[in-house]
């Protein structure tokens, strides 16, 4: 029954049973449920009835339930329970989950939650919460099975069904050494087909592929989706296990870091979707337009300083618009192609020549024909040669400078480590604005007695 | 000794086997690499060893290889191997990653390979090929392992064994009734849970998660994501279970619809990376600019058209690539929203209108906050109040029409199903050059009589 029906129909069937407070109905609905339509239905449901639903669930459905909440549910689901009986939800959380959910807290609240919980584990998660966010440690959950490359198939098939029954980490088994250090991966699949009797060391990987506890979130991605792994070890500089990193993890990454990247090329500022309110929206893009306000205010003063040559030929000022309009597009297309490199490839000196002689190769090309079209009618359009010519000559320069404009600015600040958040998109396309004013009117300044 | 070895000590070595035709020690060394490593080897091996080093391997190693490599490498193996020994190759391939490769050959290629399989398999990757690449039916694989609902764990166990020795998709298993419908799910961990006799039907998750093969892969890619799947099945309109999706599909869907966002934003051409030869990304390149070269010059004959009042008030000129700028800006902000938005969210009216009255609060505050700063400028600087006046609310128009063109186009491309590569951050900026345009100057002229 539960099968088929829509989500409005079950929301409807969980506000009955819990106004009429059927808890064992409520439990085996939730079980034929995943986490993120429980969080669906946690978030349609009307406030006034959280209490009551938290209160029929078990630990493990709360700690499942939060998991996939954003953090302002979270907070509240941990006030509505108390501390008594969040840390009992905690306790059984994903660890990295819960170091994330914690470093939203107070330093006051998390050392409250963190007495009340088992000793054992309140170490792990102070240990987790050590490490930056963006980092492999910060991704990491130290639940993973591991064993010793002596023991049996018939041991490691044990250790993983009592694993089951409380993680869902189960698809590799990494194998350790007497120093705990990482030495070989098995999957479940070897173990299916492997002999019950036979030793770990003989059937495991040994050429394993770990990430080190400080490697970038990026390159932890990039590992896990080059090779079509499920999960990745983390290890520390002596290659001791711990941690893994799951596949959903770095899918998340994934995602974030493509909307970062947007960010970048657009200057919306950060996390704004759909949901976001306009004052807050507004707030975050505002910093970015009131800087390119004032820069754009100095293609004003460019101009203000040519005013005797535009006073003399109002004409020029008709292909204006377009020159700088096309500086900035081919500006932003070698920007796009910079900054979606940058998450993809690994850089060096080599890369970085080639990337920037191709561009300057790829200007020229794109220079040449536009500027061949633009001589051309501008020619047949104001009747004159030496406007086209200007119009012409000026479109070639800026578009050569535009592109490389958007090539090298980027990799400067990234070679510098400065946030490429500044190599934005409209940043670049107002800083090729002014290159172009310059370049346009300056060529004009030196022909004006043949514009006369 | 493998373990800790460079890449470029692995190429050294496997180098030497070729050359010295040490096969066995070959086949020791490829055994402990992944297929992705041994694909970076392929391509760094010089040419004249390919032959050789492919003739050195099993087909199923040749399988996992071409799996991994760019369309021109797959074409040379299939090339080097011949036809026979290509179809024996073909056989040990995942269904999904031939289809596509079939799909990258001429006719008569087709015919032929599919000719000399087996007659089981040619019908499968005949069904795989007749979906579209970018649906659920192009992304999915056949190789999945099914039971039936009264079957019990032991036959599940056993089915799972012997199907983990030749495949790798063993993390659920699908259950389906007598008519081939799916019925429900039950992952590897749930059998090793339950007790061997138990009937499938009873421990089996019935509220299962499926795509259609119609769907959009990136709607697939969205489901794996939010519910952290490692596989989803695929299901016809009347729920037979044709195919799953995998979630390294869906992470390549993730990165490539992301890569595709951002050469919308930036119409910088398809496929454009650190890698493209010069003129092959000019060539992507060049139609948009030029495209956008000639909307340029739809500015310059509004231009010319407004050139009595340009040629009154030169100083007008001054603020107007400010404000063409800036719309442009607070368009490209839109735009970015809208099309990351698009790929994430659910598109129903009710989004669309909240979305479009958000938008329009915020370019109300953004113009508010823009254009009083400029009006203050703008009179300290010319010291007079018109100018101030008409740049001022110039500024306001134009912020509120640019980020409502922003919104707005992409949303109705999308609507009209329309490829929304078209709403390009380059073609809405250059757009909005256009409006802000015909705003400054209207305005402009309208007080012309106060402006002199």
């Amino acid at each position: 029954m539960i099968a088929n029906m829509t989500e409005d129909q079950l929301l409807v069937l969980v506000i009955k049973y819990v106004r009429e407070a059927k808890r064992k109905p409520l439990q085996e609905l939730l079980d034929e449920l995943h986490p993120y339509d429980i969080a669906n239905i946690y978030r349609s449901l009307p406030t006034k009835h959280h209490h009551k639903f938290l209160a029929f669930l078990e630990p493990d459905q709360v700690a499942d339930l939060i998991e996939e909440l954003e953090t302002e549910f979270q907070v509240e689901i941990l006030q509505q329970l108390g501390v008594q009986e969040s840390s009992k939800v905690m306790d059984l959380m994903e660890n990295d989950d819960l170091a994330d959910l914690l470093n939203e807290l107070s330093v006051e609240r998390i050392q409250e939650f963190l007495d009340v919980m088992k000793k054992e584990d309140s170490i792990k998660i102070r240990s987790l919460m050590s490490y930056p966010a963006d980092t492999a440690g910060g991704l990491m959950t130290n639940e993973f099975i591991w064993i010793h490359a002596n023991q049996t198939v018939r041991q490691a098939v044990d250790k993983l069904k009592e694993y089951a029954s409380f993680s869902e980490n189960i698809y590799y088994l990494y194998v350790i050494n007497a120093e705990k250090k990482l030495v070989g991966v098995v999957s479940y699949r070897d173990l299916l087909v492997a002999d019950i009797n036979e030793i770990i060391e003989d059937i495991m990987f040994t050429r394993t592929v770990a990430v080190k506890v400080t490697d970038d979130q990026e390159q932890v991605a990039q590992i896990i989706e080059r090779y079509d792994f499920i999960a990745v070890p983390v290890v520390d500089d002596e290659d001791t296990l711990l941690g893994i990193i799951t596949v959903d993890d770095a899918m998340d990454v994934v995602i974030r870091e493509a909307n970062e990247d947007i960010e970048k090329l657009s200057a919306s500022g950060k996390d704004i979707d759909f949901n976001t309110k306009a004052v807050t929206a507004s707030a975050r893009r505002l910093p970015w337009l009131i800087l390119l306000l004032f820069i754009g205010l100095i293609s004003a003063s460019i101009m203000s300083y040519f005013e005797a040559t535009l006073d003399q030929v109002v004409a020029l000022m008709f292909f204006m618009p377009m020159i700088a309009g096309m500086t900035g597009n081919t500006g932003t297309q070698s920007l796009a192609v910079v900054v979606r490199g940058l998450s993809q490839y690994t850089i060096n000196k080599k890369v970085v020549a080639s990337l920037i002689f191709r561009e300057f190769r790829v200007s020229l090309i794109i220079g040449v024909t536009c500027s061949a079209l633009i001589t051309v009618i501008s020619y047949f359009w104001v009747g004159d040669t030496t406007i086209g010519f200007v119009v012409g000559i000026s479109l070639f320069s800026t578009l050569i400078i535009g592109t490389l404009a958007g090539t090298i600015i980027p990799l400067i600040l990234h070679k510098f480590g400065i946030d490429p958040a500044v190599a934005s998109g409209p940043l670049i396309t107002t800083l090729n604005d002014i290159f172009s004013l310059l370049i346009y009117f300056g060529i004009a300044t030196a022909f004006l007695s043949h514009l006369m």
